[in-house]
């Protein structure tokens, strides 16, 4: 990477976006952007580009969720029930990956609406602009082709006038545009905290999923032990549904409770108590509102719950903030 | 989301991989795929749609530094110093996101070619098992045609053969196919994680940059007062480049460093010495490796790091365990 501290200054040549109308295959929006003032036809740039950054990140997600159906499917067909139930565990793992990668571009679009509000000020206010400087030009020329004309007295009226609305106009432009700026991007930046975080919860997870699958060579005409990891493949996917859960619990109010130690305490706090409840009154998990698994009932009974515990104990791969705990 | 621990129990009428040869637009790779024994067909599904994850990623990645260029030469055209340095800020921060991004399509890409490995050896052992059961169909003909061949001697001496060649080819696959598996998901994780890690630090600075903008509303006739955090605003981008360098420094050896508390712990430490650092030799950051603004030199001088630490403390706003330093 070599990217100066403004990216401005990396800009070689024209800039792209100021000559859109030599682009092809314009949207109607863009087409109407490339005609704008100067004042308002940037941001509708901005507006289109974060539109094509919206529908790459749903593509990713759909293609995940594609992926892990198919993993799942070869897996079926090896013939190997280590490999089978691990590949299908894992695709239910990337399946969420892709999920959340759809969230996230949902978030970016409502991000980007807000840039929407600044768009329509700028739009709204170059016409203010205009009038006032037509004025001024009138009254320029009058004054010296006719410097006695009564429509002086008049024009110096409506300039005022204009002035005045100007202000005003010019006034709700910069605190429109410096409010939205922030709202939009703090949304954005909100919206990749989460996707990263929930992301890290769920790979953490796929991690301990492959951690069962024994990849020891055997010799041609040895055969493998019998897969004995069912309980705690499915264990693993109910811990990921208890981490995602307590991770929304613990970050209703959003932004600010993403970041800072507080969030993680009670985060740990509200993923232990969750854990314990595993094993209570989490018999079958229709109790809960499923955070990633809707369907968690069909194939796991609780009866499953205990054994599996003890087949891998269970420690959370998630926040740093579970080994302060044991500090 | 109504997913069960299952993702094959999820699967409704004929699943898609299995009519691929169906479907538009084929490349050769996946037009052979179609045409493979069911062995590995499936295996080159996975690896087909997973190009696909790879492209939209890639995408997206260079969309966020249009995107980021585009913000800029907004905030330049506003007229309005705090919105044009905070957009170029901020479109830093993006560029560097959609860098990121393209680094992890470049990981799955990556990630992809191990599974290469397994489809391989799946097609290798095919003939393998279809001559064992040529063979022994044969024989199964002759006995009952001609009982007293001489040739069935030679058939059952070549299907010994052939069954002792066959039980080396499946304990290859089985053996292939278990560690591959692994090694393919553990570095899709990872990936997922790094992104995830390093996307995070550059949210958290981005918002950093966002408090430096005053949004608080002017009436009309006020002027705003001047622009004076530019020295903050450059002093972010530098500790989002000190926290970029020393989570790559604290995760040289990959994977495992990237998860538990040893790594934040390593991370902390190595975040602080870097820290420091900036305000003794780092005058100008010609000193280090550029991680994130190669030309950083370029627009801060080492006159300005004093002057912007007093502006704002610096805090880090990245990994929750800095806090575990002040417990």
């Amino acid at each position: 990477m070599n990217r100066s501290l403004s990216i401005r200054s990396s800009k070689g040549g024209p800039p792209g976006p100021q000559t859109p109308a030599r682009k092809k295959g314009f949207s109607f929006a863009s087409l109407r952007g490339s005609i704008q003032p100067e004042l308002s036809r940037r941001l509708y740039q901005v507006i289109k580009s974060t539109n094509n950054l919206v529908s790459s990140h749903e593509a990713a997600g759909r293609e995940r969720e594609t992926i892990a159906k198919q993993l799942s499917e070869w897996g079926e067909q090896t013939g190997d029930d280590a490999v089978s139930d691990i590949s299908d565990k894992v695709g239910v793992v990337l399946s969420e990956l892709g999920a959340q990668e759809e969230t996230y571009a949902h978030n970016l679009d409502e991000a980007r609406g807000v840039l929407k509000t600044i768009r329509n000020t700028e739009k709204s206010v170059q016409p203010s602009r205009d009038a006032k400087g037509k004025i001024a030009d009138e009254i320029q020329r009058l004054k010296l082709k006719e410097p006695q004309s009564t429509r002086l007295v008049i024009l110096e009226q409506e300039l005022v006038r204009a002035e005045a609305e100007n202000l005003v106009a010019e006034a709700q432009l910069t605190n429109i545009t410096r409010k939205k700026l922030k709202e939009s991007y703090e949304a954005e930046f909100a919206a990749v905290i989460e996707r990263a975080e929930k992301q890290i919860i769920l790979a953490k997870h796929g991690r301990r999923l492959l951690d069962l699958l024994d990849d020891s060579p055997v010799t041609p005409g040895d055969s493998r032990h019998a897969y004995e990891h069912g309980n705690a493949a499915r264990q693993v996917l109910n811990d990921a549904e208890d981490d995602l859960k307590s991770y929304a619990e613990h970050n209703v109010d959003g932004v600010d409770s993403i970041i800072g130690g507080d969030r993680d305490a009670e985060y740990v706090a509200g993923h232990n108590d969750n854990y314990t409840r595993t094993y209570t009154d989490n018999g079958d998990g229709r109790g809960e509102t499923p955070v990633m698994t809707g369907g968690i009932g069909q194939s796991v009974g609780g009866d499953h719950h205990v054994p599996a515990a003890a087949d891998v104990p269970y420690v959370s791969p998630t926040p740093t903030s579970s080994n302060d705990d044991r500090m």
